[in-house]
Formats: C-alpha cells, sequence, structure tokens
C-alpha cells in the first residue's frame, strides 16, 4: 500500500470548480479510471480519469505529451480501448501518473489551457467495461452473509467449518459482465415440486441482487509464483462496484455439488468507475473482525496487515420500480453495509488466490462476495433481507417485495466519507430487470 | 452438423506421403488446427493446420491468396497469433476453408508446388494455447464418473437429484490453460487432522489426473439470446484433449459450499491441436445412455439430436515417471474410455450453457468433465482407479501409485478409428509434475 502522499492532501483544490462539489465525490483526490466515448457516437472507446462532472480524457492528452519519466510511461499506456496496459504496470509507475494528474489538474496549475479542453462532460458520456476482464473470481469475504445464508439451509450448523480459515472463493463468468445493464430475466430449471418428479423450467420466480465490490489486478504474477501478502497490494490495482445478479431458484437446484453456475452468470453489473487503492489510502482501517477470531495460517498473516487490512468503503443498495418512476418518488434505501465488516481483506484474496501458484493478469476482476453487516438492515440481498423469501419488504411508495420484479432497477453506490476529508465515490454499478425472453 | 461430404472420403489420399500414416492419424480427413512456431525462434505465433508430421503455415498461405470466396475469407482470418478470428465466423465459412484446404492437399492438387515451401515439420515445431480462451467452463457429463466419485463421499446415495436432468458444469480458470505444461506440485490447505483443529498446510499429497475432452466455442451468441440444441453444433468450432489436474487434499477442504477453486485452477494442459466438428462427423455415434433414463427437458431434447447426439472419441491415459524413463520403459497404459459413454451430448452443453441469455464467445473452452467408462479399467482419474486412494495401481516397471509423485508425466491421447475410414487423432495433452516451490 502506498503510504499518503501530496495527491492525499485534504486542503488540495481543482481549478475545475465541480470537483470541489462534495457530492459529486469526484475531487481531485480521487481521480478514478472509466473507459469511455461520447454517449451515441461510434468515437473509440478510450482511457478517462474522473474530475468533478467531467472525464478527462486520458488518449487525447497522451498524444499531448504533457509528461515525463514514469508518468509518461504510463499515461502512454492510456491509448487502447481498455485499462489492461495501464494496469499491468507496476504501482510505482501508476502512482507516479496520478501525482502528475493531480498537479495538472491544481488550482494555479500551468496544464490548466492544455487539459480544460480534453474534458468531456461525463452527463454527455456513455461507459464501457474499463478492463478486458480474462478471468473473474467471486469470493464470499462476509462473515456476516455467509452465516445469514448458512443459516437458511443449515439451521443448526450455519457457518461450514472451512469459513474461518480459507477465503472461500469460486470462479465466475466474465462474458456477461457489463456497465449500466439492463438484461433479460433469465429462465431455467428449478427443484421438482416433489421429490423424485420432474424439475420445474420457466422463467427465475426468486431474482435476487447482491451488494458486492470489485477488485481489479493490476500487475501480474507468473504461474507458479504466489504473491506473498505483503506485496499483494502492489496487484491490486482499484476498486468498482459489483452487483452479481443471483437468480436463487435456479441456484437451489443447479448448485451441487459443484457451485453456482446458469444463476449467476446471465449478467454482472459493475461501476463503470475504478478507484484506484491509492486514492483509498486515507480510508484504511483496523480490521473488523472480532476478538477470539482464529489467526490465519502464515500466508494470510502479516504484522503489517493485520494493522492496516481492511478499508472503510460504505455501501448502499436502491431500488426503484416501474410505478415508483412513474410517480416520481425517489429510490428506496434497501440496505447499507461496509466493506470494513468483511472477515478477509481484498490483499488476503490475492495472497490467497496465488497460493498454489495461480496466475493473476491485468483486468482480472475478484468481487468480494455479497457484503452485508451484523444488522439486518445491513443484508445486502433480498434473500437475506426477506429471511429466504418469507417476510416481504415494503417500499415507500407502499409496494412489497420478496425478490425483484420486471422493470426494477437496482443501484449499488458506494463512498468514502470521514471528517476533514474530500467525500470519495465510486460512482454506481446500475442495473434494471427485462421481462423474461420466450 | 455437417453432413458427411467430399472432404469425409475415405479413398481421398494427399500428395504428402506421411498423411496417408495411419500411426500418425493426420491423414487429409482430419486438418486439425493449432498455433504454432518454429522451437527456440522468435517468430511470431501462427495458425497452422495438421498434415501428416507437417504442419502447414497458414499465415503464409494467406498471404499467397490461393483461394476465393469464403474460403479465402476464412483463410484470411488465419494472420493473428490465435484462431479466435477463424472461430468467430460462420460454420459454413469455417466448413468452405477446410474443403479448400482438402483439395489443395490432394493428390493431383496443381497447388502442390505452391503449399510445398509453407510446410514446417512437427517436430521442429512449438506449439501455443490455439485460441485466447475469454471463459473455460468444466462439466461433468460422465455419469460413470459422477457415481463412482459420488460413492466416496455419499456411499448411500451417490448421484445427486439433478444429475439426470442438469448438464452440471462450473466455471473454471482461463490463464493457467497450457499446453505441454511442465508445472510445480500445488500447495495449500488441507482439512485438519482433527475436527475443529488448525487445517494442514504445505504440498499436495494427492494431486491427480482427470481425462476430459475439451469443446471450443465458434460462433458465439449475443447476451440474452439461447442457442437451441438443434443450432448448437454451428456454435462448436471443434475438440481437443484436456487434462483437469486436480489437488484431491485441497479440492476436499476448500470445496463448500461454492465448488473447486484452487485445488483446480494452478493447471490444466490441452493437446495443441484442435479437431474440427466437422472433421469428426464420421463418428457420430447413437446415445450412450441406456434405457429407461428420464427424458431431458424440451430444450435439451432433440430429434435429430437424440439420433445423433453422441460421438465416438477413444481416449487413453499412460504414464511414465522418472525411472520409467531412465530405465526407458514404455510409457503405462492407465484406463481407455470413450465419449460415446457420456450422459450429455456437446450440443447440450452449449443449449444448457446459453438458456439462461449467458454468451457464449469464440474461443471459449467447454470442458467435459472426467470421461470415465462404466468398467474399472475405463476411470479417468485416479482417485476413481484407486478407490480413493486405498488400493495402488501397480505400473508395469515394479512402481506404484496412489496418487501422482514429482516427475510423474501424464499423456492423454484420443483419436477416432472406425473400420473403412484414416485414423483421426486429436493430438496428445502432456504434462509433467515438477516439485512443489517453497
Amino acid at each position: 500500500m502506498t503510504d499518503l502522499n501530496e495527491t492525499h492532501d485534504p486542503s488540495l483544490r481543482a481549478w475545475l470548480d465541480s470537483a470541489n462539489d462534495e457530492t459529486l465525490g469526484f475531487p481531485i483526490q480521487n481521480l478514478p479510471y472509466c473507459v469511455f466515448r461520447r454517449a451515441g457516437s461510434q468515437e473509440a472507446w478510450r482511457p478517462g480519469a474522473g474530475i468533478g462532472d467531467r472525464i478527462l480524457d486520458l488518449a487525447a492528452l497522451a498524444r499531448a505529451r504533457p509528461f515525463t519519466g514514469d508518468a509518461a510511461r504510463a499515461l502512454a499506456a492510456c491509448q487502447g480501448s481498455d485499462l489492461n496496459a495501464l494496469m499491468a504496470l507496476d504501482a510505482g509507475c501508476r502512482s507516479a501518473l496520478r501525482l502528475s494528474l493531480s498537479r495538472a489538474l491544481r488550482a494555479g496549475s500551468p496544464l490548466r489551457q492544455d487539459l480544460a479542453p480534453l474534458l468531456v462532460a461525463q452527463s454527455e458520456a456513455e461507459f464501457s467495461v474499463p478492463a478486458r476482464i480474462g478471468d473473474y473470481t467471486d469470493f464470499y469475504i462476509s462473515l456476516h452473509h455467509a452465516t445469514s445464508v448458512g443459516r437458511q439451509f443449515r439451521p443448526d450448523n450455519p457457518l461450514l467449518p472451512n469459513y474461518k480459515w480459507v477465503p472461500i472463493g469460486y470462479h465466475g463468468r466474465a462474458s456477461s459482465i457489463g456497465v449500466a445493464q439492463h438484461f433479460h430475466r433469465p429462465v431455467g430449471q428449478t427443484r421438482p415440486a416433489q421429490e423424485g418428479g420432474v424439475p420445474g423450467f420457466g422463467p427465475c420466480a426468486r431474482l435476487d441482487y447482491e451488494v458486492e465490490l470489485g477488485v481489479f489486478i493490476g500487475t501480474g504474477n507468473p504461474l507458479g509464483r504466489r504473491v506473498a501478502l505483503d506485496d499483494a497490494d502492489a496487484h491490486i490495482f482499484g476498486l468498482t462496484i459489483l452487483n452479481d445478479w443471483s437468480a436463487r431458484d435456479l441456484q437451489a437446484w443447479e448448485y451441487q455439488p459443484l457451485g453456482p453456475f446458469l444463476s449467476k452468470n446471465f449478467a454482472s453489473t459493475i461501476s463503470p468507475w475504478i478507484v484506484t487503492l491509492e486514492a483509498l489510502a486515507p480510508f484504511r482501517a483496523p480490521f473488523g473482525r472480532g476478538d477470539g477470531e482464529p489467526q490465519p495460517l502464515p500466508y494470510l498473516s502479516s504484522t503489517r496487515n493485520s494493522a492496516a487490512g481492511a478499508l472503510d468503503v460504505q455501501l448502499r443498495a436502491t431500488l426503484t420500480t416501474a410505478q415508483s418512476r412513474a410517480q416520481g418518488a425517489p429510490a428506496a434505501t434497501l440496505s447499507r453495509s461496509n466493506l470494513r465488516d468483511a472477515y478477509w481483506s481484498v490483499a488476503q484474496l490475492v495472497a490467497h488466490h496465488t497460493v498454489n501458484g495461480c496466475n493473476l493478469q491485468p483486468g482480472d476482476l475478484l468481487g468480494t462476495g455479497t457484503l452485508s453487516g451484523p444488522q439486518p438492515d445491513q443484508a445486502g440481498s433480498l434473500l437475506e433481507l426477506t429471511q429466504g423469501g418469507k417476510t416481504p419488504v415494503t417500499l415507500p411508495w407502499g409496494e412489497t417485495r420478496l425478490f425483484l420484479q420486471d422493470g426494477d432497477e437496482v443501484a449499488l453506490e458506494a463512498e468514502c466519507v470521514k471528517p476533514g476529508y474530500p467525500r470519495i465515490s465510486l460512482g454506481a454499478a446500475v442495473g434494471r430487470v427485462l421481462p423474461a425472453l420466450d
């Protein structure tokens, strides 16, 4: 983890006024990355950096060659249609670009007149998945989620014996990850009504969302070479928001013995923005684990990490429906939770994933798994909020939900907030459910 | 599935003598694809077609523009460092290239003098993974394997109730798939010696192989649009051989509740060759399912498919060890099995994978899962051959094995054989176990 440096100075102000608007969450201390183009255009997709209500066109900036040294090298990697080339660089090089961007956007910068024409309004842009995701892995790092879901299946023994030793994870589907997805309700098989009978088949009746964060890998590791826990942060590019849409009825029938498959791989929605791990440095927090938890095995233990492993990232899930949008009602908040409450740190995920020699590559995505907190209103899925589809959630405009209906739109938001520091937003992962296709 | 056509005429002979050598299995009726370069060179990786003991350099051929129409379009797609552009074309276009290659290589072809200089000896080549594999999915289509393994975990109830309805599958790791892999024994956590104790950690002690075939996807499908079973063959590019190396002790501890992860993703080895589905057309066979099995749900049922769904592909697993190689002993055959005995067809895998709208992309790889037959000597893994690591296998040179030792090399071979037709080889997936790294 990079230490705090001049890019984290809370008193820094940008020459762009909207960067200083706290409600936007894109101050000069943030500088998240995306891939964008003007909406409706046939322009090339290209990397950008968020600042205020604008996007700085990094491909255009690269052509102007305003920087030198490592920052120039990193900026030169921002000319493709994804962020993979930038992600592949070493952490020091990526950090040099952040520093140069921070200086160029700072009030009083002599580069202002060069950069101002390269700003595109976010409201006039459309976004693409910011990286070519070679492999997507989803973890399960919320003890509260694992316990709550486990209780529904195994009331006497909700938590499996490996949970507190193994950061449980499994491979997911990369091809169906998107930003701002409108997707059709999946169809599939469901458990037979009576044992030994013919399975059901049709549109999913228990469609759910899952509140997660996504970790984009930067520098990779060669096959056969593990990443030590203390080196893990250098391999992490940044964090995004992830909605791991889940078809609970399909999942219950298909998942044994090899895990979820069609119940998850029809769509997964991320925020178009990646906030770098460096930008999150001011939000390091003590581990959320309580006392009395077992000491992790050595490859998952570090004095340094245990002091600095957690991150204080707040999450919120909101819902609108066809009815609420027609009425102009504000979105309903379904839950709030925090990455800080997770049982494993993102660095531990990297160390575990590679302990057997598995090679991570730039642009790979690791999901945290559903981030639920200890309180009932911190549950990151409807499965938990409705106690397994038994207790409906009542929405402010009068509708109720056990699971998602057609037309429902879920927005997951994430932000970092602390006194005396500008608010850092991770954007939003927004997706809407369309009716099932025949 | 393409019907039989002139490329399947068993009497066809190539002008290259070695193509007519039955022991090689690369006759003019085969024409498998690979990606290669001269061994030890820094040449660009490029697509090739296997013929006899040679590789026809398709990138060089494309520059000579010998074909017209669809065949020319398909050949023009063979100029990159992988087969993805060729795979993405429609099946008719790919078939046109096969026909043109068959005619150009046929005895008496006027193109002989143009093609002869473009042949590279296979013995002088090195191979790369032939496609950029976006997503890798592994299935579980052998009822015999599922029952045999299930019996070790659940003696009273070996087969889970979903098995005969759902083609069980899960997502695997694309980044660690290679050809001719020498990989280090993975390390990881294992189940505590006593319940509630601290898990073990160290080199895998129960390292195994799994005999599989791999299905490379050709034309993809857009997100949200399923592929009907009767259209599935047009989305399949061809078959390769796959060794899904497995760390059984890691797997037993980690796999609940989300499936295998680090026990599988340290390495997966494929043959460098892909035999097209069209080349396999003469080896269509009736389904291997016995009478009395349930009728699959409609999206997995087809009159056409049920008549023509299975493929007669023979598999063999062989082993050499450090000792056997020092002695010059021939490889020991561990098992023989056949794709024909699988419970689900490859077309059913495509229909199932996409029924929820999941998008397959050109170059995606589907593994069949371990292909074990009904007889004990048809078991496609040591886990099965040794009854869960209890009964050692004795090798012809006197060594015994419960699981793989350092230095062991497993070669999986596959071929199609029938009277009156030239033998079709799928090459070999060869991998060797190196000692664990610290």
